[in-house]
């Protein structure tokens, strides 16, 4: 082992936290000003206007101080009541995530397995809806971090907007401002985000968006809510105002944030995150490594790793050996996958680098798989394809 | 009006948000790290020792990435069941807030009703619970923020510590890390506490501890939870994690404000507080303004304006042309008080330009109780004070 950590600087590639740009480090420094005041009321328009851009929706789009899952209870609590049946797309930890919290929250759950790696099938989820019409929702994520696979969002969007008493509740908390998403033109009823994501914030504020259908939902919805009690959030906002203490610095960075997320920058942050992730699957082969998705996302990839070789193991010697923080596996993938996010503030000579790392990693694993000119071929791949335009 | 906030650097003297210390604002620029690492490992265990010196107890504290009101609400789902009989202080808005979310969430609630700027008598809680003995829970705050008013905390533990089958829930939003709060020797049962006050950080992070007691209250608790659920916390923290993503760049600020909240830092920072808010009582006369509560808090203090003056405007002049933040008051003190916050990074400078600040705003609404030679009183009042050990 041939390496020291403290020649090479931190770096973050995983699914979230991620990244932060320079000027959101800039701004999160600042002195703190009041939640109640007129620069900050500017803000908060200014920001609510821009999350509508990137949700694609003429909706508000409200923020909760709390991680993604905060707003994935908030969607739960503001739409449905107990005992309503409920499908959920289960192909990985995150689909087992909303299973488990519908069932906590008294709603009548019918799981749909996925083969894990695997994206959902939407005529699956337009069978049992036509078995099953009473169904009040459908609950997916757009992209299932655990296995780094995209889910046709729009197909079953498709689908499930034929049944007018079903909603489709999308976790779309490492997808929405990393590719496309059309709330309101393809139907999706429900949309929540995350700030530690795409929006290359620190942990602490969550999305969440209603269209008309959920926000009819919410009329007649009897889980009970304070904290996540959209119909209070709106009342605010009308008034320009968060309905509890705003999570300041936060909202400020959120400001600096998304511009880059709209406008002109849109589409290129977009396709800079597709880049990363098309030149991440390209330097498999060459590292002996495998695209483990068989429906890859754009925000995360997953690497399966030789059998030989734990990528558990790996990644804490990627950590520890070369200041690199990536993700592994979770359940039964662990041990498997390693797992390389491509959202947030990621520079070329950081994809550079990784791509070093995993090599000198993966031989210091002594990988069979790995020929000695590995290094030079990954590097060109990688190099090729970040100067693809 | 002669004056231009250009001439006035930024101020805010609120119950919360409140300056950051420069260490803090430091740190919150730092890179991202992610929280499944063994730094921020390390750091999450030393926020957690800290954080029980804080509140003076054995137990975990906890920490919900949310404002205030979402550890208000972990408190009420992890300890109790819908129908539960409570009893509510309510002694202004914070205290309406108990009152509403515990009938939101299906609890059976009788509030108990203060004149506002009046700490409640433990005797009417005594006689209440004797009264009805099946009350499971007695919920108030330590600080009601929006009178400015300290309620008598350890003698109403010592009242409710009486009945085994009930639990003292305290709002110590206000409080904890303002003043001393001996969660363990007084028997509060549930501890709230909140980041952007004493801690002296953004909003974002919540805190909740739970006595013995109210563990095993938790136990049968039937109100549904997931983000909240503080017995899944409890084993991740044993794990030395959170349960979901941490907010990690308030932890890890946390980590340098709790060095002045514990050890030998603990008493001078009190002291200190309880010093400005002294200072602010202090001046009052002077200016011809009137200390509203009867028993005034340490962290805010509200100042009722003459008749004439509504404070609401005073507050907008004051915001508008000197650029210091104050609050005003709320409901039926609208117009009626200004409140000053003494938490977070204060200087002694900012506490002098309060009051010349607070002396040129009243002769600009042409106080007629206000004479000349008020200013030099004041500053001279507000002088004596700070230099005061």
């Amino acid at each position: 082992m041939a390496t020291n950590n403290k020649n090479y600087p931190y770096r973050l590639l995983t699914p979230g936290p991620v990244p932060l740009h320079p000027d959101v480090q800039k701004i999160l420094a600042e002195p703190m000003i009041h939640h109640r005041t007129p620069q900050f009321e500017r803000t908060l328009k200014n920001v609510n206007e821009k999350l509508k851009d990137v949700f694609s929706t003429r909706q508000p789009v409200f923020m909760h101080t709390s991680t993604g899952t905060g707003a994935m209870e908030s969607a739960i609590v503001n739409t449905l009541s107990p005992g309503d049946e409920v499908l959920v797309v289960v192909s990985g930890k995150f689909g087992e995530r909303w299973a488990e919290m519908t069932k906590r929250f008294g709603l009548t759950v019918t799981p749909l397995m996925v083969e894990w790696g695997h994206a959902v099938d939407p005529a699956a989820i337009e069978k049992h809806l036509t078995a099953h019409p009473k169904t009040r929702a459908v609950f997916t994520q757009v992209c299932e971090t655990s296995t780094a696979t995209v889910h046709p969002i729009r197909e079953i969007a498709r689908v499930v907007k034929k049944h007018d008493s079903t909603l489709l509740i999308v976790d779309a908390i490492t997808a929405v401002g990393a590719m496309v998403i059309e709330m309101d033109d393809w139907g999706l009823d429900v949309v929540i985000g995350g700030s530690q994501k795409a929006f290359m914030l620190p942990t602490g504020l969550s999305f969440i968006a209603l269209s008309e259908k959920a926000w009819s939902f919410s009329e007649s919805a009897r889980l009970p809510k304070f904290y996540w009690d959209l119909r209070a959030e709106k009342k605010s906002l009308e008034k320009g105002e968060t309905h509890f203490s705003a999570a300041v610095s936060l909202i400020r960075a959120l400001e600096v944030s998304l511009e880059l997320l709209t406008g002109p920058d849109k589409m290129r942050t977009l396709r800079r995150i597709e880049k990363l992730a098309k030149a991440t699957r390209a330097i498999a082969e060459a590292l002996g490594l495998r695209v483990y998705s068989q429906a890859p996302s754009a925000s995360v990839t997953a690497l399966a790793t030789p059998l030989e070789i734990d990528s558990q193991k790996l990644r804490e010697h990627i950590e520890k050996e070369f200041n690199l923080t990536l993700m592994g596996g979770q359940d039964k993938l662990k041990g498997k996958i390693l797992r390389i996010g491509h959202l947030g503030y990621i520079t070329d000579d950081d994809m550079m680098a990784t791509v070093e790392i995993l090599y000198h990693a993966l031989r210091d694993f002594r990988s069979p798989t790995l020929p000695e000119n590995a290094l030079m071929a990954a590097l060109g791949v990688m190099r090729h394809e970040l100067a693809t335009v």
